[in-house]
């Protein structure tokens, strides 16, 4: 069964397809997406960009930098400021987190004991599911099958996680642009616009996963932010596998709509799916050339040279100290952003940027004219007119104003 | 303090900037708005469109429709399917309940013991939570003043209901229009369609009043389904009100650019706010004239004939017993929403939508045209090959296909 094609009424949909003649006779996976962006116009490949080798360890949980910096490892200060809560420093912050906590608290429903009696053919079941994905407010909908080595090997209270399932449904969600824009970067509104992602993105893994149990498959919904301990794989591995994006400079995954500008969620199962496969869209040579994010970041965390590689990975190996140690002590703010605010993929989807990113994907050579057109037009730049917070600390309990 | 001006990237603002040449000079609640339509071009009037008069009464919540088919009053058949859960027939809208349900076990944070030491205008705090509420999705955002008539009388349980906030937030979602388009509008999907923005709704609500009392004022987060048992208040007064739309011949309210495809929340509050004023696009007579809604019901609830006068408003009037007899009772898919679907204003905000949508309220007597066209084009059809869901109703907690 050929999938129904969804034409979309959104803006940035219809005029890059102005820009773009689109296929007919499609791969499956590369048949018209449901979502608000076209990633049914990227060039699917057989690995993701970057290389990986067999060697690729699993992860211990309480080695992640998170985990690094609660056990005291990146030294006291940042050890204390990881105790007491970055997102409880501020009010906003703080109601989201309340909320997030308790929809991390809901209980999975039992897998059904016989399955739905609906077509069990991947290609339908997923269709269906990615669907279902869109229609509960995803941005971009991907699947895969998780490699054994996205599984971290023990969780953080040193338990060792079991691999039990064969396959990933992925969900994006972009992050809110204005409060991005008018965000320093590394102000109070870091973690507030992670959370409004993360907030949304819970509650529906959530929804599917439970919906997945109804149908007869099991299912469990992954989501964070890291607080949450809701993870039992890494999400970079399975974003790269869905074809939600390429590794970029800052170490992260970033897509061609949204830039660094997203947050994930994923829904492990074994309904079986079929797997979309990575994207090639020219960021490696992009990234290589472009330097934005690692001159922007406030604690150099971001390298200026080339890839390495790290634990069977090839990446561009942030240093997770002094990213987390800026961090979990910086005293006018909550968790920084400027990497993904300051990327010029993170930009909106107006048609003159759609336009830039469709040239940049079709015509790689021209990537110079956008990176220097980033640079002069300082695109990531704060507009401070346009805040609409009130910076403000918790100082035992009371709220303080802060500048 | 001037709030400031948020520009979009949204494609429905743009479009409509084409065609409406934007006063510079505006009352405060019509200066342009954050959310993706353009609500600061409605005229806005001191009362309701449709008479109010001193004489309203206080509803029991014993007496709504739900509440009178749960008891009985409607017969035994309705009763039944009360009983047995409507959402609880599909497993879709099932875990949707399920999540809405955990959602609505979020216990109150305490009101902070002193206000936070922000600025304490009215005019910037409104400006402050309307941000706050766009930047978590809201689609349309509205403050009023809390009538008293709009508090029920008593609860489900008969417990007699507190006048205790004098404000309220009115936070608007949109319905999911691909889903409404390919749904018959009482299919499996009605109950889907309301709960993916009650959904979000429930927890955008939550997160905003648990922030009013960290920032020192008393807030309650009033959200559906009725299932919930949530509310303290009718929303439709406040709807009124606070200028989401005006009354429509389907009884319930209808907002300009979503038609009636919307739910909404609200946050009770007693942070002083500014009040928005009620709007007037023209609908009395344009509801007057279009009957597409009583002719598309599939119960014959809605009618074609005059506003009659109900405890004290001027409106059309429902036949609530048809509508919940019908809901509650169908065979073939959870609740309706025929009338939404079929609601010509509901249509997407294309830019041919906008145009008409803009006509008809700058020049009245093009009503006609629209109304013909609505009939001719059979603009609310059901569009079946973009189903994506399967029919399905649980038999004695097993599910079986349906059709």
């Amino acid at each position: 069964m050929t999938p129904p094609q969804f034409p979309t009424q959104e803006c940035e949909h219809n005029l890059m397809d102005q820009v773009v003649t689109l296929i007919e006779d499609r791969p499956p996976n590369m048949q018209k997406q449901q979502g608000l962006f076209p990633m049914e116009i990227l060039k699917r490949v057989e690995k993701p960009t970057n290389t990986l080798t067999d060697g690729i360890q699993r992860i211990d949980m309480r080695n992640t930098a998170y985990g690094l910096a609660a056990r005291g490892e990146y030294g006291p200060a940042v050890q204390m400021g990881v105790q007491k809560s970055l997102p409880g420093k501020y009010p906003l912050s703080a109601a989201q987190k309340d909320v997030i906590d308790h929809i991390a608290l809901m209980k999975s429903n039992p897998v059904a004991g016989e399955k739905a009696p609906i077509p069990q053919d991947p290609g339908i079941l997923t269709h269906h599911i990615k669907s279902f994905g869109y229609f509960l407010k995803a941005d971009v909908m991907g699947t895969c099958k998780v490699p054994e080595s996205a599984y971290y090997s023990h969780d953080k209270q040193g338990k060792p996680i079991d691999i039990r399932y064969e396959y990933a449904v992925v969900i994006v969600m972009r992050k809110e642009l204005k409060a991005m824009r008018a965000s320093t970067g590394h102000d109070w509104m870091g973690d507030p616009i992670s959370f409004q992602a993360y907030q949304h993105l819970g509650m529906v893994a959530e929804t599917m996963a439970n919906y997945i149990r109804r149908l007869g498959w099991d299912a469990s919904a992954q989501y964070g932010p890291s607080f949450v301990n809701r993870y039992s794989v890494l999400l970079p591995p399975l974003l790269l596998a869905a074809g939600i994006g390429e590794v970029s400079r800052a170490g992260i995954i970033l897509n061609p709509f949204l830039g660094l500008a997203f947050k994930a969620a994923v829904v492990l199962t074994n309904m079986p799916l079929v797997p979309d496969q990575p994207i090639d869209f020219g960021l490696q040579s992009f990234c290589r050339d472009c330097k934005i994010c690692a001159k922007a970041c406030p604690s150099k965390a971001i390298p200026v040279g080339d890839k390495v590689m790290y634990n069977g990975y090839e990446t561009w190996k942030l240093e997770t100290r002094r990213c987390a140690s800026f961090n979990f002590t910086n005293k006018n703010g909550t968790m920084c952003n400027t990497c993904v605010k300051s990327c010029p993929w993170s930009n909106p989807s107006t048609w003159a940027h759609n336009l830039v990113r469709r040239l940049v994907m079709v015509a790689p050579f021209t990537r110079w004219i956008a990176i220097r057109s980033a640079e002069i037009t300082r695109a990531g730049m704060t507009t401070h007119e346009k805040k609409w917070w009130f910076d403000m600390e918790y100082v035992d309990d009371v709220i303080e104003l802060r500048e």
